[in-house]
């Protein structure tokens, strides 16, 4: 194993890094200083020094990695399908499930997405899968891009539906939304640099497969 | 004056809010009910009544008002000439000065933007603004979007330099990043709807000139 060579990790910062910090750890590699609440560092090692974390939004996982600037990232499938980028999808890690859902008022009385009126404004901060999905409907739908605070879409009157994630449904109870029908299940994925795992010399496949495995692995020092 | 017309108002969560109520304050409305901590509504009434504040994102203020769910805003001349929305700038408020600079490594030697190697990358949240400034300097360059924690781009090597907002300059030399061009300069705007401004009756008129006088509304009850 080479000494220069030092592997970096792009790990989502909020909901998702908890866990992924756990799987790491069951694969040797210990980045729980990222945890630490006073911690402000972008760019942590592991406590082996053979790796390092960075500590980016959840979009940016897939441009690290996309680059080449990580080669490896832990992202929801979610940010994998808006963003588009080039990375390779190695591992289900299985946590961080949620639903991307299209909701409504719940006095609307819309039942499915296809009863939705054509031209109707949908609003989302995901319009590549909100397009594609009403497109695969064949509904024309206007798409309100909006960076937060989605479920605000229908109450204030600037959409008729949205497109977000729903996890246990609460904001969109809260908000007097319902989710009508589901566009896909999201979770954590384990995404590689394609060229770095092409040219890995066993590192890179020996924390996947401690990953994929769930277990320690066989050489902690990497 | 209609009592059945309640004016909406976006606001922009984050380092503007405060200063942003303040105004409102001094021209008759109270909204400082969102600076309560605990205040988890994103639509929060006025204390008279008559209007009502939206809570949201940076980026969303344009798109509420261009879409005429908020018959005016506030948000900073960045992200207005980010999102390029059709949207009224009625007013200069003053608070929330930055810059928009160009920063590369202070180790780097480079002096100003022209120094950049063409076809180098630069990463920023700002990606527009970044292609309109480096395609007037006639050089080309590959831009890289990133939605956080741009500073993290010369020290990772996923880009040479990057376009950024600069308030007292502490996270560019916390990271090693030095300043060399400045962009523009950038402070909170008030925004207006332009239909809701040709059809308004006085309610609107009457707010942006209090504001513009920075001094309260000769009818407070609006």
């Amino acid at each position: 194993m080479r000494n220069d060579f030092m592997i970096t990790i792009a790990l989502a910062k909020g909901a998702l890094l908890k866990d992924s910090v756990g799987r790491f750890l069951s694969a040797g590699l210990d980045f729980s200083a990222v945890l630490d609440p006073d911690n402000r560092q972008l760019m942590v090692p592991s406590t082996c020094g053979r790796a390092r974390a960075l500590l980016v939004r959840n979009g940016d996982v897939p441009v690290y990695v996309a680059y080449g600037q990580a080669q490896l990232g832990v992202v929801g499938y979610d940010v994998l399908k808006e963003h588009q980028m080039p990375v390779a999808q190695l591992l289900d890690l299985g946590f961080g499930g949620c639903k991307m859902a299209v909701a409504v008022k719940a006095s609307s009385g819309y039942k499915r997405a296809s009863d939705l009126p054509p031209h109707c404004r949908v609003a989302s901060k995901f319009t590549y899968c909100a397009r594609e999905f009403f497109d695969a409907l064949d509904l024309p739908v206007e798409l309100v891009h909006l960076t937060g605070s989605v479920e605000l879409g229908p109450i204030t009157g600037i959409a008729e539906a949205i497109v977000d994630l729903v996890a246990t449904g609460r904001t969109l109870r809260e908000n007097g939304l319902v989710a009508i029908e589901e566009i896909f299940n999201t979770t954590a994925r384990l995404v590689g640099h394609p060229l770095s795992l092409r040219l890995d010399r066993g590192e890179l496949h020996s924390i996947v497969e401690a990953m994929r495995a769930n277990k320690p692995l066989s050489n902690p020092s990497v």
